[in-house]
């Protein structure tokens, strides 16, 4: 594949995006595309940490929780996240796990819309969010209706009226399809409903643009392509206009208005900060705090392009030369997140062997080879590498 | 105070704990008496955490899942706490915060007694304590008891039968106070009722005895007498018994039996690992497990017999010498936690000038100077620089 190479690493060449892979330490030799299920590690961040761990807990000790920034933390990361997101800043907050901030904003959003009494997710999601959403509704007293995206109309038609929250995931952790957000969103608010994201294998991959489309709620994952390090915090936001009406389901002393006044009673504290519960775990935060000062002066729509390109020439590349793979991820770009899903009946012995030939994917069940193509430092060059390495291990 | 000095370095040459010190990095010229906010770092724990960033996340990526111990670090964490307060191995795991736990725990301990409506608490707790439990009373529709540990046997005699879960704190974090566990715990069991804890001011501090006394539920902070570092991840801890009925009210991935099978419906995993939910905080919790091994292999009735004679002479050298101190913490040593708590009209005051002298203590609401005294890293000979130093600044 001669001349696919050349072509990669002239798109590498023309793209200033190419420099960002500088920024990340990665092993030699290894063509990385697991980085939605394990970010890169950033550069910078070891040194971060080793000065958080030495100096401010060692050193310095309580006296950090205000000159180390460890109070605010939640909220200066959650503010970069927002702008991946496209949020306003003080609408998101980074607290506990992606799944017990699903918790959280689900039946939050739910006592939003009193009267309602259910809730919409889709049956493929990861299956976390499947979990978190039953215990929700059994919690709650509501019913949880699995429904498919292309469902959604109809149902909303027939039951919009009782539905609180329709929760969805941006990008299909399995098959890599993006969904139309604006659309769905647009379609629960007809109806009423308010709309709830998890963005966890779109959010730092693409631009999502939260408040431009009046999401409601969403959630995400800090360990993907945010590259917070393993099992980062997770975040979640609310849109301004509830902050009004918004009650935490799970409120902690951090979530309070007066955390050090010790207050027997609670009492919220402003805009999303009411939805921290217990103390964050500092190490893992600011950790993600500092690696996500890798995106901010990147812009989202090169960024964007940048994957489409990878991801584009990664299906082409297979459908022309891996004749055993059959590509799972939607060819349409629009329908198309940050990876490209391959089904084969061997599907986990392929990714063994490719990652014994320096190529990390993982295996989904069934059947599925999923590439992970996180922009900043994945190269087209790789790209070749890898349909190389899948023509040797899937011939 | 200098025969109280020889006496204090007499005590230290002759304790073998006095040489768990060393197992801690602190800056020079500090006397830390607030291990109960924030324990001090372990000296190995930046080594490991260096470890784990540039090797285990840096190198190894995702294959650390296994490879690392990642995956089973709950459970493995979760065995090392055990020791610590008496639990049987495969009843503690270590995840989420302590708020989160809680909430957890109470709404899974109700559920263990359907048809009793009433969740009794204790007016002090600590606040996050209060908002938690009354956030699950909300939503399981039960009515939250505030019953003074001193009004628990009146409470029990009149309503008893519909109490599902007695919810205290071991040791009081204002007063220092320590709680009769295993006398409130049978009062609990004789109504019927489960035995709940919020062990955050003891396990790591004292012999608490969980399974020897029959306490059902518990929950606890890693960042205090654990010294997991700063916001370390809580843990949970159910008694085998229940293990069998017990739900998750908050399921996540990682607490289902196949988590990587990545099904639609939750089947929860063996024992505690049900409690689990979504991905943990690797960097801090293995902060934490490292932490850990720096009391595992110490004799807890002895740091008990140390931590006593520490609080033991800093009572009686404040009361002989800073008569401006009151000291709030019982006398009685069977109802002393690992803590001084002094009033004084100007605590705040009397905290700021403290830690401009080198004893870092802390404050706390209305009047109250806090000194934690973490037995294995504060030294005899550190109570009479405390004193002298009170001495100064509160004449």
């Amino acid at each position: 594949m001669e001349a696919e190479r050349r072509r990669a690493e002239a798109l590498d060449a023309a793209d200033p995006l190419t420099a960002l892979r500088g920024r990340f330490l990665l092993p030699d030799g290894v063509v990385y595309l697991d980085g939605n299920s394990l970010g890169a590690l950033p550069a910078h961040v070891p040194a971060v940490l080793d000065d958080v761990v030495r100096r401010q807990w060692g050193t310095d000790l309580i006296a950090s929780w205000e000159a180390g920034g460890w109070w605010t933390a939640p909220e200066r990361a959650g503010a970069k996240v927002a702008r991946l997101v496209g949020a306003h800043p003080d609408e998101v907050v980074v607290t506990d796990s992606t799944s017990v901030d699903l918790f959280k904003v689900l039946a939050a959003g739910a006592r939003l819309r009193p009267g309602r009494a259910r809730l919409v997710v889709e049956p493929g999601s990861f299956p976390t969010d499947l979990y978190v959403a039953a215990a929700v509704a059994d919690l709650l007293g509501l019913q949880l209706d699995r429904v498919a995206p292309a469902d959604l109309a109809a149902h909303l038609a027939a039951h919009g009226g009782d539905v609180a929250v329709v929760a969805y995931s941006h990008v299909d952790y399995r098959t890599g399809e993006l969904l139309d957000l604006p659309g769905l969103t647009a379609l629960a608010h007809r109806a009423g409903a308010l709309s709830c994201w998890d963005l966890s294998h779109s959010a730092g991959a693409l631009p999502v643009g939260l408040a431009e489309h009046g999401v409601d709620l969403a959630v995400g994952c800090g360990y993907k392509y945010l590259n917070g390090g393993p099992g980062a915090p997770a975040y979640l936001v609310v849109a301004r206009r509830h902050h009004g009406a918004l009650t935490n389901p799970l409120p902690g002393w951090t979530g309070h208005a007066r955390p050090f006044a010790m207050e027997g009673s609670y009492e919220p504290a402003a805009a999303v900060s009411r939805m921290r519960s217990g103390t964050p775990p500092v190490l893992s935060l600011l950790a993600l705090d500092a690696a996500l000062d890798v995106l901010q002066d990147v812009d989202l729509a090169a960024l964007r392009a940048r994957s489409l390109s990878l991801t584009g020439l990664l299906v082409e590349l297979v459908g022309a030369h891996v004749p055993s793979l059959r590509v799972v991820t939607p060819r349409d770009p629009a329908r198309r997140g940050s990876q490209v899903s391959l089904a084969h009946p061997q599907a986990q012995r392929v990714v063994r062997d490719l990652a014994a030939r320096g190529v990390v994917g993982d295996f989904r069940e069934p059947d599925v080879v999923r590439l992970g193509v996180a922009a900043p430092y994945v190269t087209h060059a790789d790209v070749v590498t890898t349909v190389e390495r899948l023509r040797e291990v899937a011939p």
